[in-house]
């Protein structure tokens, strides 16, 4: 993207920004959480992935990212609905929505009420019993949050914690996994005012390091694999940035 | 996104498309490269990151993906133009561009001939001389190919490249990188046909794991810091797709 120019600028000392990165970067390492097993409403998600964790050769390090598919958060809060035919499907896909964006065929574009615009309205068949649906969970930064707070007290470590889900880009083809809820981490990394090798101030660059989080994390949660979480380690990024701070407001939306 | 639904499927044995993810994955790590120096054009890039890389700590293993960001290769390749001006940059944006998607202020969302979809066309005045701007390689798919073979030979590995930009997205906030050119890797990895733990059949899942990686690879390359490339280890993906590929067609595009 020339000249690092963000579409629009978030403001610069905003409590989800994280300061200008000047520290050498260190490698980091993706580990695939494996040992989970199937997730009812109700069950201790926190409880599962630190048990999983520390119980295997990964452990806890301060600092850690724990990167959970949505699919395990929104079963344990009980958001799943039973779609026992297509126009049930259709129906709640339509509930879901605040507003459709483009519609072509079976495919909806359509905008959540937290803000994503995404096929189907984030209402997603696989990885669930058949004729059931699981739907995003309520407040994703809120249950990011919830589940820090009972993983650092269980294992007593300093954590960051994304959750995921995969969405389509209106011009590439593939999918890729996004942020959808995070806590203990920046909603993006701001570079601006730092100066590149040249001596040029870099006058926007804000890194939305918690998407490639979420994209790094998916190269090891193969979507049949059963491996629903992930532990990033080695990233030095702190913040109490929100993913809601990443939905581009209606008035900077140039496609909508 | 609901369904695992691509907006549009990929053909499936394309060669570009890497099969069904059978095998359980493993951890992956992420290592900066550093000490490669400022680039001039005709300089021997992959000589310079093979230096580099053997040189250091990190060596190469059979299987690593190099991930380049595209403005050391675009220096190499002498796509630097003056701009004595703002009036000649503004000229070279639109000179770059083939189409112009979206304009606002000084901001224009254009499609390369590439294309990408991207602010001001791709072309881009950080990390150049005051006075210069860097444009995308002619051909990055190519610079990408070219790039692996001579590595490959020269240290004697199997290797995959990803060449990468920074773009924006029109609904969230942030940049992030992906993929403009790749070279010994699949465009995308089709689930399409494997089930998911239910049983249920993943209808079309085709993940853009090389954008991923570009993601990845940009939380050590910190934008200011002098690190223009990375090596990824443990992946292993295998095919011959190329960016090209991922590029939605006009007729598929539901947002130009």
């Amino acid at each position: 993207m020339a000249r690092r120019r963000q579409w629009a600028p978030l403001r610069r000392n905003a409590p989800g920004v994280h300061g200008p990165m000047t520290k050498y970067p260190s490698p980091f390492t993706v580990f695939p959480v494996t040992g989970i097993g199937e997730i009812s409403p109700g069950d201790d998600i926190a409880g599962m992935i630190v048990e999983a964790v520390t119980g295997g050769e990964i452990g806890f390090e301060d600092g850690d990212i724990v990167v959970i598919t949505h699919k395990i958060v929104s079963k344990a809060e009980g958001q799943i609905r039973e779609i026992p035919d297509e126009t049930t499907y259709r129906q709640l896909v339509e509930d879901e929505a605040v507003s459709i964006i483009r519609r072509r065929g079976d495919l909806v574009i359509a905008q959540t009420r937290h803000g994503f615009i995404c096929a189907n309205a984030a209402v997603d068949r696989s990885n669930v019993e058949r004729g059931y649906a699981i739907l995003l969970p309520v407040d994703p930064d809120r249950s990011a949050h919830r589940i820090r707070i009972l993983m650092e007290r269980q294992a007593n470590v300093s954590l960051g914690v994304v959750i995921t889900d995969t969405f389509g880009r209106p011009w590439r083809r593939g999918l890729t996994d996004v942020a959808i809820g995070i806590s203990g981490l920046p909603s993006v990394v701001d570079l601006r005012g730092t100066t590149d090798s040249h001596g040029n101030t870099l006058e926007v660059t804000e890194v939305a390091v918690v998407d490639e989080i979420a994209g790094a994390a998916d190269l090891v949660m193969g979507k049949a694999t059963g491996v629903p979480a992930a532990v990033v380690r080695g990233l030095e990024f702190s913040g109490d940035g929100r993913v809601a701070d990443l939905i581009r407001p209606p008035s900077e939306d140039l496609f909508r």
